[in-house]
């Protein structure tokens, strides 16, 4: 198994438009290696009320060593005002998929 | 980074409404501070026969502090006999996205 | 809580048909208790050039013993070239829901 370390980064955004942004952004950059999208419901409490609102999911694929400047790209290009990241450790990685995620990212 | 721990509890419902019920209730009564609700299709072995079903999944955003009290309250309320609680560690959580869910759930 | 420990394992197909097609597999074979299918859309890097496809994301749910047997059959099987196969440890899980898994799996 490569040394690397795997993470899922979530983040929600309001719209498909934004998500895509967010996502070819990501790869653009080399900051991710795949986000995936997903059309999404959240019921949330925003400012003293509870909120039901369609979302998208975006789970970004990225390694340990890029985990911040990921996170700095979501911070300083997402639209909401309190965006969601979240980050989920990989506990495990098939070696040719991790290899194909270092490529993408690092080279 | 705030020191309390971040959560995420999966569970899967037979429908929507069922899942919208159990969201709003969880972030009405601060158990949650989100539910992400996704539509999916599940493949799964019941009482010895494998069935092919729509569910809705929900991804219940939580702290690690309010999850015992979130799982009685899905194990009471769930349609299902044996409800799928599964908990998975937020390995690292944006600072300000912790300080809301910590707000929305305990105050 | 059964000692048994839980697994999640992520993979992508590129149409529904292939991502039934595991999971029905997955299940009849016990190497799964259940298998989610949500419909996502993937931005990635693929042979240089950043893609934008429809995929299926499949999560698999089985235990710790059994993720190698399941790895191996993903990987057999799969349509892709170099597919991904990430798995995220479940951090607790209603005894109940993982007795239900472990005996879909193991007997």
């Amino acid at each position: 198994m490569v040394a690397m370390k795997g993470v899922i980064l979530i983040s929600t955004y309001p719209d498909e438009a934004n998500a895509l942004k967010a996502a070819r952004g990501a790869v653009d950059s080399r900051l991710a290696a795949c986000v995936n999208i997903a059309k999404i419901r959240s019921i949330y409490r925003w400012e003293g009320k509870v909120e039901d609102a369609e979302e998208y999911l975006a789970l970004f694929k990225t390694t340990e060593d890029s985990l911040p400047r990921l996170k700095e790209f979501i911070s300083s290009t997402h639209p909401y005002k309190v965006p969601e990241m979240v980050s989920i450790a990989m506990d495990s990685v098939s070696e040719r998929y991790m290899a194909w995620m270092v490529e993408s990212i690092s080279s």
